[in-house]
């Protein structure tokens, strides 16, 4: 009851909505109540749940993060230079859970699950649990 | 097996307690062993667990968030002007999990589970599920 | 079937691997398929996920939470001087979960779990759970 999602990312930054291929796995696998984990198999990648209205959100997310998190500091050691993509990943979380009721997941009216990049383009991996 | 807890909030910024919401939900639907997922349904409030001793805690959390992640930025896009309250959101998330051991939630001494309000005065829903 | 693992800190900031740990309660309890849920009982100290090859990354994140959540604050209210470390810890989160999958973590290549110490040296606990 495992399920992977691959993602090609586009751009250093992104969130992508997988709620669509969340949702597809739940009918798949004939779900009707218990809970969904969405997993993100990387530290320089992770999931969040917020906004899925004005994609002007995602952009100001990633904004305000990049500006918390600046992709460059003198002060940083790990040699990749990747050390905010870590950071951020830390502060979304590297996975989210979700309710199912009645075959559906459980999200308030706004909400929409979003897989996170942070240090892209690369080829990712979710993957999806579900208890029943 | 799922409960809803209606929260009516009262500032723009403010953490609720609902410890004791969740743990009346334990006693009435007899949970002895488990894990219970409080879940809020927003994308402008999340949930979070911290200190439940000193209210000052509390205090000191809002303001230092408001300071990283200010309502007003002139470089923020989405029209709304709550993109802070979307952030903020996303970096305490929208769900913990509690495990549930002879009845009780197993909280440490000093936590409490915290309704974040990012953006109200708002009436808002969480979901709580248990899983036995 | 909660486990505890007892963990003394040195550091007042500090992320310890705790993947051994976790892998041996999985292999004690002989689980195959599952959740686990790791859950520190603390609010100045929490668990994420993060790289576990290169020991800088942490450097890093520790560091870089530190600049944004300065130990000393002059508008902070809370008398034990601590407040940082509160928000470190809800911004890390109390708890994270890992896939079970043929008697594994489904961890990706680099990932690692960690317990996050913000106001040590200190003696903590984790609890794990498993969900089978």
């Amino acid at each position: 009851m495992i399920q992977e999602i691959m993602i090609q990312t586009k751009r250093r930054d992104e969130m992508l909505d997988i709620t669509v291929q969340v949702e597809e796995i739940l009918l798949r696998e004939n779900v009707q109540n218990g809970l969904v984990v969405v997993y993100s198999a990387h530290t320089t990648a992770g999931i969040t749940i917020n906004e899925n209205a004005d994609p002007d959100v995602q952009k100001d997310i990633l904004r305000r993060l990049d500006e918390i998190y600046p992709r460059d500091d003198a002060k940083d050691r790990h040699l990749e230079g990747n050390s905010a993509a870590h950071l951020k990943t830390s502060t979304v979380g590297a996975s989210q859970m979700i309710i199912v009721r009645d075959g559906k997941l459980l999200l308030g009216r706004w909400q929409g699950i979003y897989f996170c990049e942070f240090d892209g383009p690369r080829r990712r991996t979710c993957y999806v649990k579900i208890l029943k």
